[in-house]
């Protein structure tokens, strides 16, 4: 049998996919599963754009150009503009979800052996691209105590060397749902410009922001050159399906290094770009209601886990995850025996382990993550189900 | 400013992309141009299935499976099952275009620094994907005398060493049109077993055959382990913007780490799963009726070009491209005059310099690519423009 890459054994699986089978055998059972795990919401993709792609009416469903349809891109600079971001439509890539923005700034400015620094924990898809790319992740510890604020500067210094090209950061947030402030970026900003090191700024969650304003990497002055910003529509408008997002810098040599990575692969989905076009028109209010209605599950969801005894969660600021740390020995077993042993009236969760956002080993052991994409009715019961559990795993 | 990785500058542009520009300034200068350069088909794609996603009436566009959905899987067992191939769901992973299918390939099986051989001409970006994951394309000659035949094992024996962990076939072939035949492919079949490497076979124009049946490397023995077929829906419906691909195999090992791949960037696009699980219902008279048109278009843009002066094209088995030699001495410099200063009746044809479709440096340049994607009305004043613009470069 010819043999699998070094990267093929190296890449890691989704640290999820393990406990995928428990939770199908309990669905087997008829326990009914609220999934927690994952970032896919439940709230319906508006109905204006799922229609603009249900109404359209060409007849060749042809490629696009490489960097995504123009109309788009200039719609979007509207968009980003409104979210107070001033570029032109030449500083976008539209990319085949917010995953190939990330992957084409990984090649794009990093060669194999190369590192790129972020804090830990961190989403645990960009240890596979950097396993693709073949670049190093080295992660600095962001500590729950401190509710996952940026580490202190010194940190980044003693982890720069002289193989480090960039730094990324999820802002807001995921897995910690932490929302970064303008000073914690100015912060990132100095320390890239002294560097010379690019800024990567993952912010698909953009619009869910509680307690505060979102302060994009691109309102950042002075680092042109060095910032490159990831997004998608996955989130922003519940349409994770679609597969778009975008690339963008007002660095011409990346983006147009980025392009050619996105040359080799033709074109990002015509529909996705044709339902995220008609977006851009959505009216504004419906931010609001959908900030509203998260920010009603995160209350909800965080206040009924910090009232368990042994529990604490921090209170997150964005996005719409938060880790919390549990009375438990080991995350990844209790995650498992929640699905597999447990239920409470006929029902249980299913939890994402946090050791699977840590690179280091050992950490997260007593972290989950929970994603607050279910309605309240939902989430409650799935709170019921986690305080039932954590009394019976220390009794059993 | 922060440097492009050697990656990044070592990425090739498209290599038609330098064309574009004289493309664009023809076109404003009220010139109509006949885009024989790219593989973008002019067919209109079935009703039914741009039906299926105008009808669709989900309420959230969510993640699909990351391998694609099942029920899509399933169908695809019967599409390749009437194609004479006998596979299972759970050796196809549903891609993102073809392009990813060929990435995950190439990342699967080959580190950097791996060796992966071709016949040469090749599809050119083939090379991008390369350049992405670190791995050498060794090409091997086939010549336009042989019409492109599969070119003598003794050459697929000399170049083959320990760096080599796969071949790469792309049948019916795209740039040339050569159609493989059961005893090529047997030939394949028993290189990669002596040798122990993968036998990659992109077969995105299964459909368009002129000259005799597609024979599929999924339908060679003894090989189960070696083959990975890369296919897509593009050209078969006439369906480009979907993006949407397939990576199969019968090795469970090398499609269980092509899904830790598809695992990182979640799923495929969800609109284009929706076309494609509808493609597979439609009726069979269908390809008939498609390949009769392309197969009108290829007699006469072959007769047409070989009653040039000078010019030799031989007759593509498959897909809808032709290589043609031509009686000049540079095909850039030539694809770029056509654009920028012949035109014939207010019109003129867009080729593709076959150069890009060679790593050899020197080859291909009094050879191009021609795709007959128009109609034969718009193909024919495409041949008339040619016919004229030869004479009058070489008499310029």
């Amino acid at each position: 049998m010819p043999q699998i890459s070094s990267r093929g054994q190296e890449m890691p699986a989704s640290p999820i996919r393990r406990l995928v089978p428990y939770a199908e055998a309990a669905r087997k059972k008829g326990i009914t599963v609220y999934h927690l795990n994952i970032g896919q919401p439940d709230i319906e993709t508006p109905q204006p754009i799922l229609d603009a792609v249900r109404r359209s009416d060409f007849k060749v469903l042809e490629y696009t150009h490489s960097a995504g349809n123009e109309s788009y891109r200039r719609k979007l600079v509207g968009y980003y503009k409104r979210n107070g971001i001033s570029i032109n439509h030449t500083d976008i890539i539209v990319t085949t979800g917010g995953s190939e923005a990330i992957l084409f700034g990984f090649m794009a400015a990093l060669d194999p052996g190369d590192e790129v620094i972020t804090t830990e924990p961190f989403y645990a898809n960009y240890n596979g691209f950097a396993v693709e790319a073949g670049v190093v992740i080295k992660p600095i510890r962001a500590s729950i105590e401190s509710g996952f604020a940026l580490p202190p500067i010194q940190d980044f210094e003693k982890a720069i060397g002289p193989k480090t090209k960039a730094i990324i950061i999820c802002n807001p947030n995921n897995p910690t749902g932490y929302l970064y402030t303008q000073k914690e970026l100015e912060t990132l900003r100095d320390i890239v410009k002294k560097h010379n090191i690019y800024l990567f700024s993952d912010e698909a969650y953009r619009e869910f922001c509680y307690s505060g304003t979102a302060f994009s990497a691109l309102q950042l002055t002075g680092v042109d050159d060095n910032v490159v910003v990831m997004d998608t529509v996955s989130k922003r408008y519940s349409a994770c399906g679609a597969r778009l997002g975008a690339f963008i810098s007002r660095n011409k040599e990346i983006v147009g290094t980025a392009l050619k990575f996105a040359q080799a692969r033709l074109s990002p989905p015509s529909f996705a770009q044709i339902l995220a076009e008609a977006a851009v028109d959505l009216p504004s209010d419906y931010f609001t209601e959908t900030k509203k209605e998260y920010m009603k599950r995160r209350d909800l969801m965080v206040s009924r886990l910090n009232s368990m005894p042994g529990v604490f969660c921090p209170n997150p600021g964005g996005a719409f995850y938060a880790i919390a740390k549990l009375p438990i020995d080991d995350s990844d077993k209790f995650c498992q025996w929640i699905l597999e042993t447990f239920s409470y009236e006929n029902q249980t969760v299913m939890l994402a382990p946090a050791t699977g956002f840590y690179s280091t080993a050992g950490l997260g052991k007593q972290e989950v993550r929970l994603a607050y994409v279910l309605n309240c009715d939902h989430l409650g019961k799935a709170m019921d189900c986690l305080e039932k559990a954590l009394v019976e795993y220390n009794n059993r």
